[in-house]
This record gives structure tokens, C-alpha cells and sequence, in this order.
């Protein structure tokens, strides 16, 4: 079974609920809006990623026979709860950004209407799914950011938090602009392009690291690069040397070669110069080893000779940043909007829109968080993907995303492009959520105290 | 398609050094382990976990027939890998330290012995489950060391990254010691606990408080438990008092209240205070939001009356450190110890195994990394599970895992129990294992030597 698809990867609660709704008519529309609450420090503004999927999930929701066999053997639902699940579609519409979109504290990606028992269901795989890939496109941008015109690979499939991980992280960071990744699975699954070198353990396996980069060559003689950092790196790029005629003349042309440790800057500086002494000035030099956005800075700045990166780990699990507090919120019930007002989780009620409005340089200038009713001036960024279930469009093509994204980069603000902690990005409340927001707290304070005078 | 199951989740690196391994039949033995380079300030120790899963992928790893037409459309592989690949299966063994584990820095938890291009290929993926479900199993037990005797539950799916990640987060978690997860699926899958309340959102489709906690209480009679924080937590409290002789009329007990936001001490203690006058002293706290190890730590100091929390995206994602630098190394190939020497990289050469010495106190005084033939004192921690690709006992029960992590947990020297961070363990090198990493480098150094006197 394809756990990552069972309509079990949700929380208890929410069939908990969905009984206490059933038992009660509680079935009317339900608006649910996904945002992040605040950002912090290191990432001033996210990428939306991951509608795809999120749609895609939404499409294919069924409880199988199993599932509903497994639910009643334990114990916990009654007959109509578990005849509702039996027939589940999901029959909603959703709004969204696209994916690309840069966006920040507060502002909707993605918004639910549907019955109550559905879009609560929902609530925790939908999370899931954009959480993950808006933050690592947001990550892949830091880095796209930190060293512009360099080629950026994703190496980190192997620290992923397990196997959906890695294979969207890839979707995410090629989505960001990365060139390309290591992780196969994402090659057939998006098409997205594949890299990879060769490891240590080839290189020990053989006696001589001569003897090892001439087997691979042979073997793999396409886009040939070769890694020097096993023993020595320095002696390693003077044996690239020493072979590259041998290879030439088997029509064998070196690409690149890779470093994985050590002082960058000064190996990548030194083995430039052994190769072009060598006459190798055309092989490219790639770099990798534990790399993230202010390490790639440093290079850049430091003028180190590297013309691509691996980005493995700190790229995969958003090692600064590991999560970001996301939350998918209740905002209308029945026609009625709602607000939750715990202690600083408070949230704004309500259908919404976001308008983006562009500088004449063409540099974002600010957002405005609006009801979707109020048109706004600039551009308005959610738009309507699902309609009764059924998606309005087919998949985005990932050069269409990455497009975007790309254009999304070029328009941030400086203090922005610049990854500078403590950049600001305006998004004003519009004054009638604002208003819309008031109402809801006195028509919870009557309900409160008429409450307490019945008891 | 099950993307976790696919053989294609690996870095296409592994592809193309089997292809050079196949071309110049480099297919003898190798050996390769895995273990953690270093460990962080805020991990003095690591659970090992995840055994099962990654046996689990060896003993199913085949290619389709689907994947190997993909494989050639790419155009990068020769008929020889293509044919290797359509008749594979993994024929290795596989010692392990067994699941519950305490480990430390360089001290292999799994050793794979297989021909090359097998051992090769597993690498990406056996990283991939190993590292995560220890980093969250080592969490989940620094929160347990931080709040002895609470009831600890995972809430992380939501934030995860990705199915995958939940799924195995609340496996983990609940190897380590939590009583429980919310992620369903993890309780059809392997069994686990399942706990869950009601969310926010459910009190909020309701214009009353005290109208949507008789509807839920009505609709979820057992392990009835109201969240309390979605307006004003202490008139919550009172409207829980109200309710609960009109509850008791119908034979519903309340069972616990949960908090889910602003200060829990405080309101812990007059909640606490509001449910005794009210005569629900049996009823239990239940706390959540945001939680860590460090915040268990400082309600428990602070004698707040909580008797459960719900440790949520910290855990799941290892927010403070969510990676660790694990690697699968080369140990010996064709019957020679192999050896990385690159700058801050070197590892430890050989098929290995490690020793734990316990004190009169039955806690651990030290372990010993040794040669595998050099018996030392102490206990021997890996085994053989697997033979020639088949398993060599079904998949260890939760519950005996769970034995294993408990009794570990008691064992740690106490600077590790109160999770000081400058905390260290003895993990001594066998003198005959230094020897062999000599001779290793003499070898190296030797064949460097005749391969520049040949150039």
C-alpha cells in the first residue's frame, strides 16, 4: 500500500470530529484558509509549493474497503461516520496561489470551501504537503539568491526525513530554479534533470586513484566527472592531468571535476590552476560537502573558481528553519465568519484575496490582505483551481512554475534578494477585514455573556 | 506506485558507479557501515531505530519492468547494468545494533556485506530510514528525560516533512516511549496508540462554547476530552463544571481538558484550581502547543498540574537539530580494510563491533570500538539479522523494542539523563584497530608513492 496516499495520514481528531459533525447536522459549508502565522528571521518571504500534490490528494481521497474494515474493528465510530467515509469524495473548490508565488505572514495559499466533515478531514495532509514544499523552495531561493548564475543541485536525499521527502524536495528546488537533482525517482517521476558524480567508495575500491578515475571514465564517459578529495586533492587534480590525454584519445572529454572537503576556496583556486596549466581550462569545477545559502555567499564573495554546487542537507530538511509556523484555519461557518482568539494565535476571518501591487522598476512594492469581495489595487494572487471536486486546469507544467518563480526572485525587494535579516515586506490589512474582524469579536462577547446570564 | 518502495529512490550517482563496477567486474565483497561522524551539543546520544524498515526495503528492493524501460529511455545505461538491474535482489548480510539502542559518535549501528554494486546501490536509502527514525527516536527521548512519569503523545504529522515523516515519526516516538501518536495511519500500520481531541475549529462552527462541548461530549462519549483555549480558557473551565453533572446524568464522564496555548503554568494551575471546586478532580490536563523538551522541563519545574502534553512539530521534524552527520562507508572490498582519509573525514577502517561495559549501578561506564575478531569486555551490541538477503528473525515487536529503550534510557550515565549538553561518553578505539587504520595509510601512502614514480 501506498501509505502516503491512504486517507488515514490524518490526525484522530479530525474523525472525531467529523462523528461529532455527523451526529449533529454540522455539515454546512465550511472556508478554510492555509497561511503561516509569522516568519522568522531567515526566511523573510516562502515560495508556494506543493498545489500539485495538495490537489492531487484532494482528487484521489477514498477510504478503500480495508480502511473502513480497520476503522470499525476499532471500535471508536458508529455506522454513520463510517458509511459516510465508505462513499468520501471530496466535492469542494479551492482557491489557491500558484505555485512559485512568493509569499508571506498572514496571506492565504490555499483556501477550502466545503462541507464541514470534508474540509476538516483534510486539514492535516494539506498541511502537510505545503508546508514541506513551500519551505524548502523558499530554502532553494536563499541559495539561488546567495550565489546567482551558479548551477544548483539537489545532493540531499539521503538526510531527507524519509522517502516523500526527498522526492519533493527535489520537486521543490527545481520548481525554486535549481538546475537539476541527484535523486533518480524524481528524474522519472517530474522529469526533472538528473546529476551525479561518482563517491569515495569508488575511488577506495580501487588500489590507485589513477586506475579509478580512468574505470569510470570508460564506464561513464557522458558529462565525466571526477571526484579528488579522497586522499589528496591537489595530487588528484595533477592525475586528471596526467590522464586526460589518454582519455582524448579514446574521445573521452572530461567535464568537471568535485571537491567535497576541505577549504574550498583555496583547493578549488589551486586545482583551477593546475587544470588550466594542464590545458584542461574547459573541465568546470563543482563543489559540494555540507553546503547551505551562507556558505555558497562566502564562496561567491571570496571569488572562489566554482562553477556549480551541490546542496544536499541543510536544502532537504531546511536545516535552519526545519518548520515554519503554518496552520490551516477555520474562517467561515455556514455563511458566518469565525475567528479563533487565542492568545497571540489570533487570525483574520473570512474569505480572502491578496493584491500584489509592482513597483515601475517592476520590484514588488507591497501586498494588500483584502475580503475577496474588495477589489484592491495590483494583482490578485489567489484564483480559483477546483471547482466541486474536480480540478479547473491540468497540472502546471514544472517550466511554467519555474518561470515564475524566477520572475518571483527578480521582483523581491532588495533587503529581500539580499536575504537581510531584519528586511521588512509591507501587507497591509484592508480596513473592511479589519472591520470584519471587529464584528466577530462582538458578536462573540454578546454570545459570551448571554452564555453566562442563562447559566 | 508506491514512491517509498521504488528502486529508483537513490542518487543517480550509485547508478553510475555500478555501471563502472559491472564494465571492470569490481562485483566482490564489500562492506560498508553506517554511523554518525559527530554528535551535537544538543544530542549526547542517539536511539537507534528504523532496523525494521530498512530490512524491510532490502529484502523487496526489485526493479519493474516499468522502471527498467525508464532506465534505458534516459539513454545513460548500458544493456549489462539494464540486465543487473532486472534480475536484482539484495543477497547480502546485514549485522545490526538491534532497535532502542543507545549510540554514540562513530559507532556503527549497520553493517552491510554484499558485492559491490548491491552495497552501492542501497546507500542512499538506507541513510535515508536509518537517520531519521533515529534523530526523532533520540528526540522523543530527551522529551521523556525532560518530563519523567507525564504522558507524552505525538501531534506532529501536520508539520512533518512529508508522509513518510509522520508516519515513521510517530513509530519512532513511540519506540523511544510515548504512549501514543494522533496519526492514524501509524495505528493501522504498526499498532500504536491512538489519541485524539477536537481541534479549535470544531468549537468555533458552533455560536456557543458550552453547546459545542455537549455536542462533541454527546458524539464522543469515550476518553471524552474539551479543549479549553479557543476563547478565554478559565470561563472554558466553568463551562466544563457546568456541564459535567448534566453529562454524568447521561453516563458520560469527562475524561481531561486540553490547553493549547498562552501561559500553561499559570493556566494549568487555575484550571486545576476551577476543576477541583468543581468537584472533576479526576479530570486530567492535558497540555500542547508548540512544546519541546526544553519547555516539558521547565513546566515540570515550575509543579505545573499537567499530567499529559502533546509534543508536536519539534519532535517530528528535530526542530533544534534536524539532521545529523551520518554516512555509509567503505570499510574493506576484495578482503582489504578501505579507508577515507579526506580532511576531517577519516573513518575507522574494517568490519566492526562495539562493546558496552555496565557499572554496579547497572549503568553504562564506557564502550570499546573494536576490530570484529577482538573480544572485549563488556557487551557485544551488533548482530547478524540478515543472510544472504533473507531476514533471520521476523520483524521484533514493538513492545520488546519499547523494553529495550526503556532499560537504555535508565542506563545512561546521569550527565546524559539530565541532557547536559556538555555531557560526553567514553567510546575508547581497541588498540588493534588503530593499528589496522596505520596500515591502512601506510598501504596508501606506499601506492601514491609508485604511482608518481610511474607518471
Amino acid at each position: 500500500m501506498d501509505s502516503a496516499a491512504s486517507p488515514l495520514l490524518t490526525d484522530l481528531y479530525q474523525l472525531n470530529m467529523m462523528q461529532a459533525y455527523l451526529d449533529h447536522g454540522e455539515t454546512q459549508i465550511a472556508v478554510f484558509e492555509f497561511f503561516v502565522r509569522t516568519l522568522p528571521e531567515r526566511r523573510r518571504f516562502l515560495l508556494a509549493a506543493g498545489l500539485e500534490q495538495a490537489l492531487d490528494y484532494l482528487e484521489n481521497l477514498r477510504f478503500s474497503a480495508a480502511d473502513i474494515d480497520w476503522l470499525k474493528s476499532t471500535g471508536r465510530f458508529k455506522p454513520n461516520l463510517l458509511d459516510y467515509l465508505r462513499d468520501f469524495r471530496f466535492t469542494g473548490d479551492v482557491h489557491a496561489m500558484p505555485e512559485g508565488t512568493a509569499f508571506f505572514a498572514s496571506e492565504p495559499i490555499l483556501r477550502v470551501t466545503a462541507p464541514m466533515p470534508q474540509a476538516q478531514l483534510v486539514e492535516t495532509r494539506l498541511i502537510n504537503i505545503l508546508h514541506f514544499q513551500s519551505l524548502v523552495a523558499a530554502k532553494a531561493a536563499r541559495c539561488l539568491l546567495a550565489a546567482p548564475g551558479k548551477l544548483l543541485v539537489d545532493f540531499g536525499l539521503r538526510r531527507a526525513h524519509g522517502a516523500e521527502a526527498g522526492l519533493m524536495a527535489a520537486r521543490a528546488s527545481y520548481l525554486a530554479g535549481f538546475a537539476g537533482t541527484a535523486t533518480v525517482l524524481a528524474g522519472e517521476k517530474f522529469g526533472i534533470p538528473l546529476y551525479g558524480t561518482m563517491a569515495h567508495s569508488f575511488i577506495e575500491a580501487f588500489d590507485d586513484e589513477a586506475a579509478a578515475f580512468e574505470a569510470f571514465a570508460r564506464a561513464r564517459p557522458d558529462g565525466l566527472t571526477l571526484l579528488l578529495d579522497t586522499y589528496d586533492t591537489e595530487a588528484a587534480a595533477r592525475k586528471v592531468v596526467a590522464l586526460a590525454p589518454k582519455l582524448k584519445a579514446s574521445g573521452i572529454t572530461i567535464r568537471s571535476v568535485r571537491l567535497d572537503s576541505g577549504d574550498l576556496t583555496a583547493l578549488a583556486k589551486s586545482v583551477r590552476n593546475i587544470l588550466d596549466q594542464g590545458g584542461l581550462g574547459d573541465v568546470a569545477i563543482f563543489a559540494s560537502g555540507g553546503l547551505d545559502e551562507d556558505s555558497l555567499a562566502a564562496l561567491v564573495q571570496k571569488n572562489a573558481p566554482i562553477d556549480g554546487y551541490g546542496v544536499g542537507t541543510s536544502l532537504t530538511t531546511s536545516a535552519d528553519v526545519p518548520n515554519v509556523d503554518c496552520v490551516y484555519k477555520l474562517q467561515e461557518y455556514a455563511g458566518v465568519a469565525r475567528r479563533k482568539r487565542s492568545e497571540k494565535k489570533a487570525t483574520w476571518p473570512g474569505r480572502k484575496q491578496v493584491w500584489r501591487r509592482l513597483g515601475a522598476d517592476g520590484r514588488m512594492e507591497g501586498d494588500i490582505l483584502a475580503l475577496e469581495d474588495n477589489a484592491k489595487p495590483g494583482e490578485p494572487l489567489m484564483a480559483m483551481v477546483m471547482q466541486n471536486g474536480q480540478r479547473l486546469q491540468p497540472a502546471e507544467p514544472l517550466a511554467a512554475i519555474r518561470e515564475r518563480a524566477k520572475r518571483a526572485l527578480e521582483r523581491l525587494p532588495e533587503p529581500l534578494r539580499r536575504l537581510a535579516p531584519e528586511a521588512t515586506y509591507l501587507v497591509e490589512i484592508a480596513p473592511e477585514l479589519e472591520e470584519l474582524a471587529a464584528a466577530v469579536d462582538r458578536r462573540m462577547q454578546v454570545q459570551m455573556a448571554q452564555s453566562k446570564e442563562e447559566r
